[in-house]
């Protein structure tokens, strides 16, 4: 299977009504939000928006017959994992999964990250991969012959998710140029904020107000990405008033897990920002 | 997928023979022993008697074939969960699993089991859930849009393994009605056992014998529903007299993970009764 | 599905060429090495070779279609659950699993392993074992009615790797009689080279050198067993000098889990070989 550079483009657009049984994607990497450019997008939502008209036992739910995904989990997540392989058992695919392949696999016996790559690729047409560490994704894609699609690695990225947020956007608000974002919860550890916030960046006149308990505010890299790239941005402490003024709320869990031993922090951070009925 | 309400009529009698691939059995939830009326009992039975015949790679065997179970279990079970992910992939049906959803999945980031609901019955078309608390199937029934079956939850019901061990004793005994039942073992914690009572119920002339430690005795809810039935039952110590007088002894294990760290009480229960060749 | 006897011929040549959707195997249990003669490993080879040209989606492809194979792993292992996995589903089998059937499964309720098989053989064709005891495949496959693969028992062996083994080496260096091969690291406890020399065992004017640290040199049944078939071997400590006169160097890892808590005998054995350019 050929690998394209990053960034790539994922699917030609005209390509998407012409699927055809036992036909590869010439699909790359999928591990960070940045690699996306606006055409890229597009042309992924409108493959999405095709998908979701594929029929139960129709021949187009067999378009990934006979390949089959590696769902490689380090740190556990059943709602992402199943997402993954629901997909690939819906369009006629196979999957080979580890739960938790932190405590369950070599990796407890010491093998390299890039060991286990080099083994499961043999085994497997595509590698889904969650991993606790940042980097990891990007590490595994430069030793790995065969795509690697990032399903969340550490305090790092999620950028499927974020596609996901961002067709969801699209869909229910109807655009995505000219729409203000709120960002709410924890923005220093939430991967996938720091995800939708590189895709918002591709479009026109984004606002982004980032609402966040002091110490998990949104880190600089991201802040000086925007304004690079001439969004506007704001940090406010005011989840109501900002609201008012926003599109779009989204709301991310204060994550215990990422605190550590900081349960201090943790308990300062948590119950802060609640969406009810005054939001 | 269309719902009924509880008591269900899970399969009519008359399509048992008109199996179609793509076609969506009008199954409701399986959530507890008690909603199951004698006549779909018959009507189950029947059609378990068909698909003991159906034939591997046969037309058949693809009956389920575009439908995805996800299994569910917040609490480990290999035997159980392997049995239903048999039974889909044996009729060419697909399974999104997970062994331990309780401590792999958002359960232990906080999430409740109604949103953990919610987000599964995106990926699947039906939901086998195992779960530690009484009461937890329902709760996922009451949200779930699409079908949910009780794989056993808590100290609470297992009505999957009580139609199992009825359709059992029916193919071995010959008859239901009229026949005398030992029910031995940990009778307060067993779910099976209760749920075998419930089912039992259903029929005339039935007698039941509890044989139990005194710590782990049937509880007064079943004795109160078998009364109200007209279903005779009683208690006895004697598992050599009783079993002389039974169709059937049903024996159930003393399980050390309900007494929790009562271990005295376990260190009483267990050994006390065991079926040899006396019996 | 029929069994055979110990020493077994796995494959007929013959048949190599004439698969069928839907022909069962005659394949007996894998348990040990030492249960295959010469023709047999020769027969197994030819359809190893046979089976690398088969192509996706292909009907070659689909030659298990129907077939189910139970994964049951005592011991984690990522990298041989998935490689089984994986060659059942490239041939259109299906597979069910579990990943850690010691902590997950009725074993931690205090089931035996006899049990524990007389129910998933009910589920399944065939049963791929895990097990951290030695010598647990022979008493699963002298309980079970379908074949027993042995995919590593404690200590014991690990047959199906030596197998991939002896067919890489015949396919690297292009012959196995009359070949030099260093065993190297630990000898005491590692499966795999147990396995490794009991097939070396089977060609002619082969010679085993033996590199390790003194505290998991190799055992001596494995010795007497080579010597009994006129196998030459010899003991070195000197990795370099064997390396010269040898086509194949074969580096197991020093297992820190095998040492239990004698972690100042796995100081003493780790980091002693290392296989760099020098060798």
């Amino acid at each position: 299977s050929k690998k394209f550079g990053v960034p790539c483009h994922v699917v030609d657009v005209k390509s998407t009504n012409s699927f055809k049984v036992g036909q590869k994607f010439e699909l790359s990497d999928v591990l960070e939000a940045q690699q996306f450019d606006r055409d890229t997008l597009s042309a992924i939502f409108e493959v999405a928006r095709e998908m979701e008209k594929v029929e139960k036992n129709s021949p187009g739910s067999q378009i990934l017959k006979g390949y089959l995904m590696a769902t490689l989990f380090y740190e556990p997540s059943t709602r992402t994992r199943l997402s993954f392989e629901s997909a690939m058992k819906r369009l006629g695919g196979e999957v080979l999964t580890t739960e938790n392949a932190r405590e369950f696999s070599s990796a407890a016996k010491g093998e390299t990250l890039e060991d286990s790559i080099r083994t499961v690729e043999g085994y497997s047409d595509i590698i889904v991969m969650r991993h606790f560490e940042s980097g990891a994704a990007k590490r595994a894609a430069a030793t790995a012959e065969i795509p690697i699609i990032n399903a969340g690695d550490g305090p790092g990225q999620h950028p499927t998710q974020a596609l996901l947020d961002v067709y969801t956007i699209d869909r229910e608000v109807g655009k995505l140029d000219g729409i203000n974002v709120a960002l709410v919860g924890d923005l220093a550890n939430g991967r996938t904020v720091r995800s939708l916030a590189y895709l918002l960046a591709k479009y026109d006149d984004v606002k982004i107000y980032f609402v966040s308990p002091d110490v998990v505010r949104m880190k600089d890299d991201i802040k000086e990405y925007l304004t690079s790239k001439n969004i506007k941005w704001e940090e406010s402490a005011d989840l109501v008033e900002v609201a008012s003024k926003c599109d779009v709320v989204y709301q991310t869990r204060i994550q215990r897990e990422r605190f550590g031993e900081r349960t201090d922090l943790y308990e300062e951070a948590r119950g802060k920002y609640i969406v009810n009925q005054n939001v």
